[in-house]
């Protein structure tokens, strides 16, 4: 019933915005557009700092139960957890929908560094890691909500793949745009996330100047929000 | 991946053990099984006493978000909170994953009253419901978490049917076996439903025989749980 | 800042509207003007059953502090939360922000027979009772998350009264209109209350009609939500 | 290095006062000796209007661990959850610390028959019951914080008995007071039950002639609290 | 109600204890003086290390409603929010009750950097910061339960200044100390601000001395807490 | 009942083994055994990259009442806490029970920097510590569920020392084996401690193998978990 996202390709400037656009100014640029239920709660990033763009690859975990049995599906390619490592590809984050579940590793650092290595460049989940340690050093922005050392199996069991999902409390689908850095994580529907991106880098613009402003002993009155002498004059500052 | 449920008839003495297994006895046999992840968090009876047993029907939840659109959908007989409502058949439960939601009402009156005519005996959510006086009194046995006002688009967008869901922090496919009453929900795989009740409707009746004898003043010791002697006692009982 | 309700007189026809209608319905008449952050999220009636619709009293709790001394403000008439059980009047309902802190009752069965004596028609608290079986049985609604046997000054201290509050999540102001149920309580901002309550008693008769139609074996297609054809039978029934 | 109570008999006129004393007057006795760590958060009444006063006799729950084993245990009258059933006496309160962990229930409806069988009149946890229905109808008062099927093995391992322990978070001693009603569960220390009984027994008087005057319109301004003068009429009323 | 601060200036040496006492030792010198409730629960540092001292200027935050509009009053700079960012002074810390909210920011970079600007030593809130990079690099220390992407008006609004509120579960008055260290962050109402830091300051003196004897091999007994002779020989250590 | 471990020596092998094994291959060794309950859920390293290994100390917190006084106890080298100070010995962690209550820190600087002069080789507990900056300077590995500046007698009160307790949900016996990193806190039981350690060790030797391949590009089809051509690969590896 979820329409899924098509494909269709995403213009370059949508990742140079991303690149300069933080999660506070993208969550207000989709908020002017009426969209508020997209900034997740749980996943921060493992490390101070960490920050990632890309497109959503989403594994769905369910809570196991003790007749599902565990080794022979474990081995087999297709299962979700592992068929989804080998097949996200360039410029995705894989998303998992761990429904907030912290009591076991949705991942670790094996199958992290494969990920990256991949090209992946993301992995966001309102569930655990496990590795932390390991995990923080492949090189890849993780945002998780925890980290635990007990397999997934203990408590997961990966239900399918690249299905709307949950994570952190928002829809994720197939596809939408996830943005993360120390603020936590957003998502960005896909048919506007080009629109979207380039309101919050020229925002971040702005804002970047008003900063200069307050920083130099302004007062935020007409500056922030930016009166029409804030903004003529930002304008002007973009002539130089 | 998780293999689906087939849905081979099950046989009748299934649906009289189930009238007098409590869940307390049902989690015992399923424990004995070694299956422990089968018990809901967060479903209570609406009204205390309410009991049901039937087969899951599933419906998934997923958050909302503001570009979904709204109006389109609640009048399109494919939505499936509209279509699982007019799908649903006799002896069914209906089982909606709310992720544990409560800040809206995953159903209310009018929507319950219909499963009730579909022959329908049961609603089970980890969300809430809403009219909650109304539901009630449908004459089906509800299981949620909570009750709001709010109706569900605030919140929850119904994504699909019929798929593996977690409800309460438990695996359901559809087909298992439901069971409910003032202990909470027990779900019982459907390939070994009508083994387990065999063995929990026994369970019950030993269980009556000991209650007797602690109810004329016996101690526990050798009584319960039921040493040799008392085992043979009971079956001595039984031919009477 | 955030500008007090004039308390211009409330139309006669809004308390027969709130008679006849649910919160749940309210909050749909709310949702389909925008109005969705009106729910509260931690009270409910004490007795399965209650309902209130009244003008709101507001009461502010805070932390109290051990350099706040107790006895002294206990005699004081001007203390807020012995001012407010003597300045409540006829049609109102006390509603008491206590941070959803449990650990404490903020009134018990003395002060809310004097609240019913003195015309009050509900309390509405996200904090708890004390004397909870004594407070059931004054005649008034209670709406509260919880009961607890410690009287108030153990953590709170009554700040001020008929300011802006919260309770249970929701913003409430003087005057605002309260309405509480089984699903809970919901609060109706006072300039539109008349419009919202008018609004929900024609749903309300509408969804009588629903009902008595799904009761009798309709399907919910074209009859929930109402199709035209269903809008001009209901509109029929009416002529009756 | 908890000093352990020393058990000197109680008075008779103790269980006299506890009758008629609520635990919101008992909770305001010992506030005015100074304690307020004394009320529990987590057991409430199994069935409203469910009212208990006894002497603790502790049991402690631990977490399970798999290499604990099970069959073996559970056949021994030793093993703490079996000897405390069959140790408890006249005029008890079995306690159960439960660590507020709710996955597992401690006692079912066999068990909780035979404590009442002998002659226990309460059992108060901060855990989860199973057959709940059932033991709500042994005719003893139960306080827990919820119910679930499982039984305790899943979850618990009974670790010892008549240590000190927690429960709600309240320490509570062996052979310290229990009482509770629909407020909940308030802890008396044995030392020091008798005067705070005594107190609150009076003050139920008191409130009980200020609640007649409340309930005759009286204001609360010099009633409750009372005034001097309100105390001397108090006082003349017992003359009668 | 609540008495206010009356605002006689603080000595210089009050300050100068600051510098060198802890939270820990802050708050073991009031719970000397019976005051236990005055440790927040929620904020942390936003970078492990920072400390502030500095008086309370209160804002309080309420949820917002749909009907209360938004860009409006965003450009007001009597906005409480706007006019507490131009009216905070030296050496003041600005403490917002955001009700333990974190699904929004309650401030970001450029009005954290503008109070940094004013004076202000320090900002704490029980709810979110936004731009938690950009807010921890304006040198200021920031004490916050976490840090979110959206902007306040999506769920918070400001209601009014310096009236008491509460902040982390602790009553603050306006002009209250505020202290805060990696242990979280201790109200010390103004009334015994310099007599609490001047003991905290010669705690911190006495622990510098015990810290060493430790240290060096030396047993806590008789040493911590500190008998006569521990007592005598940190004197001693003084004179030198 | 809970049969204590008996203190027969452990292997040095043990510790040369923990050295190398995660907590995440530890735990993955004891589900392999069938234990999953052994990770604790609260305790996290004060500072990322804290590792311990060591034999379990155990402490118990009880809540603290108001008539256990306090001055008395604080100055007896007996009470439980100051006694496990100077109990404890080389190679051990002290386990503290603090019921997950983070309202208090339970040790500070000193206690902390006395149990590492003594040789302990790490702080566990699911409370709070105070005085964290110094805490985390002592040169031990500290695991806590958070910290709080108040000294542990306004919530706590130790009962014993030694007895079996529970820890971030999980059972733990003095004499078992504790780990720490980055991903939490697992505890080993000692009878199966040195085989589970060789089984991790030897697990992390393989998972380096396998990481370097990955690393190098490799897909983790056959790879991870290893098929026997890559057991093999790796067996082989191991003779160069």
């Amino acid at each position: 019933m979820l329409r899924p996202n098509d494909f269709a390709p995403l213009p370059e400037a949508l990742w140079q915005d991303l690149r300069t656009a933080s999660t506070a100014t993208l969550s207000s640029a989709l908020a002017r557009r009426g969209l508020r239920a997209v900034c997740m709660f749980g996943p921060k990033p493992l490390r101070t700092g960490m920050r990632c763009a890309g497109e959503a690859y989403t594994l769905r975990m369910l809570p196991t139960r003790e007749d599902l049995g565990e080794p022979s599906f474990l081995a087999n390619p297709d299962y979700p957890q592992r068929h989804a490592i080998e097949a996200i590809g360039p410029g995705q984050v894989l998303v998992v929908d761990a429904r907030g579940d912290l009591r076991a590793g949705i991942l670790g650092d094996i199958f992290t560094l494969r990920i990256a290595r991949r090209g992946a460049v993301g992995l966001v989940t309102d569930g655990a890691v496990r590795d932390a340690t390991g995990v923080a050093e492949t090189g890849i922005a993780v945002f998780a909500a925890g980290a635990h050392p007990l397999q997934h199996t203990a408590i997961h069991i990966a239900a399918d793949e690249q299905l709307p999902i949950q994570c952190g409390g928002v829809l994720v689908m197939p596809g939408d745009i996830i943005a993360g850095d120390d603020d936590g994580v957003v998502v960005i529907p896909r048919a506007i996330a080009a629109a979207v991106a380039a309101d919050a880098a020229e925002q971040e613009r702005l804002e970047g100047f008003v900063l200069r402003a307050i920083d130099g002993g302004s007062s935020i009155i007409g500056v922030y929000p930016p009166s029409d002498a804030t903004r003529a004059a930002y304008e002007a500052s973009k002539q130089v």
